[in-house]
């Protein structure tokens, strides 16, 4: 499958009307849940065994999206499939007054997957240029006022790439998903979340209350993708109204990747065979107790 | 007093041999002990309550030296007049395997002092341009083999460059000393240890196996003091022969950069002052009990 056409290349203008939220390649969805998805998997599990053995790189995955867009469940179902010894999943929600009393970056850093691992972030440092923007809330943050300059986003875009470089530079391989939503299918999810009992934990009112600055949001989401997508941390734009296609193309990037990344379980010393070699004899001699 | 002598300015060429490690001003022991420095102090700790109170800006200090250049006494009688409840020592030892498990900077980001705070860092970040660079720990390390590269401490200059001008743009002003101690000086110090009983819980033996590295490490040193003294996170080079006058030096930057800074108590909010007049009747109305 293409997934480039989803890639925003380094520099490259977003305009996200150019992208659609709908599925656009023709797929049977049968096909897709019962033979391409979980063949997607289980190879993935297999490079996510070798990842942790080998130890050294990680892999570090990040969803922004706006509500409801299916964050929590594609990591549901295209994770699924890994031991989950080494995998973590961090959560950013409303920073709390620790990590207000930090920089931005301070809660992310803590949260970086180890060697071997696989880290996911659901949300992330980019709502400190998304929810920030939108809302003003640097004015009232507890930055120091001489540093609220009026160009503190492009300041930030800046640290950001710096920082994704710093990562990559220290073996953190990067890819980031940007889930994209119709306004129209947000609405019927959201009535979904109401009307359907089983989801009703899921109701928030405040995301009915952001639904209003949707317009002011895709501006932000434009000037974020521009301006963060790299070659070593690259953004792709992923349509979103079909949480079963948005899956599937999440779990052939991932798999695209692994792939790249090519981890190799280590090579045993030569010098340590021998020392193997009088374990097995011992164990042998073992009697049965 | 002036320090500026001792300041490694952006871009400027380091010879350690140019810079003594002995004290360069005739001042009086007694009177620096016994008035100068109680005095620094005393300000300090008034600057540090306003610092705290503030709840914006932090600092954080630097310390990096070789063994017995007086780091820990330094600490221990510059920043006694401090709140403890404002200040963060942060001691970095040989990196635990969880931090191995970690880019270099993981364990250094948790330790940034909270806004208000003055924090301290007996050893820091610069660990992984010094040690490892003199020991070639990179390539026992679980970096992956193609990112160790020839020009790997090139690059972590700039990461640490790029990393420090961040945490400025955050928030956290940074002054970093280097304490020049002569290598004789050192001897006598070492041998202190091993023949004063209370000073034997100093003594490493690994510590003296480290003189032999000497020259290796002032050439780090001054490779790594040319490329990451910045305009905003400078390096100074203190003479450390004399451990009361470098003391005195530390007392004298820290105190011109808390003057700088110019923490101010948070104006109360006159929305607040009728609340506050409130409460001010509750509490004269209550009866003693």
């Amino acid at each position: 499958m293409k997934t480039e056409k989803y890639l925003v290349k380094e520099g490259q203008k977003v305009n996200l009307n150019d992208f659609s939220t709908k599925r656009d390649e023709e797929l049977d969805r049968d096909e897709v849940e019962n033979i391409l998805m979980p063949n997607n998997i289980s190879r993935m599990a297999n490079l996510q065994e070798k990842l942790y053995a080998e130890n050294t790189s990680s892999l570090l995955i990040v969803f922004q999206a706006m509500d409801a867009a299916g964050k929590d469940s594609a990591i549901k179902h295209v994770m699924k499939g890994f031991n989950p010894q080494g995998v973590h999943v961090a959560a950013f929600k409303v920073p709390s007054s620790e990590e207000n009393d930090h920089d931005y970056l301070w809660r992310i850093h803590r949260q970086i997957p180890r060697r071997g691992e696989i880290g996911i972030f659901n949300r992330s440092h980019y709502e400190d240029v998304l929810v920030s923007k939108v809302h003003n809330l640097i004015s009232i943050s507890q930055l120091p006022p001489e540093l609220q300059t009026e160009d503190i986003f492009e300041v930030r875009y800046r640290q950001i790439r710096d920082y994704e470089r710093y990562l990559f530079e220290n073996g953190t391989v990067i890819l980031k998903f940007f889930l994209h939503l119709s306004k129209d299918e947000q609405r019927e999810r959201l009535l979904e979340r109401i009307e359907n009992s089983q989801k009703n934990w899921k109701f928030s009112a405040a995301d009915i209350h952001e639904r209003q600055y949707w317009g002011t949001y895709m501006k932000a989401y434009e000037t974020m993708l521009e301006n963060t997508s790299t070659e070593i941390a690259p953004w792709y734009i992923l349509p979103a109204d079909s949480k079963w296609y948005t899956r599937y193309l999440i779990s052939e990037i991932l798999l695209e990747k692994l792939i790249e990344m090519n981890p190799q379980f280590p090579e045993f010393p030569e010098e340590k065979r021998e020392e193997m070699e009088k374990c097995r004899k011992l164990l042998l001699k073992e009697k049965y107790s």
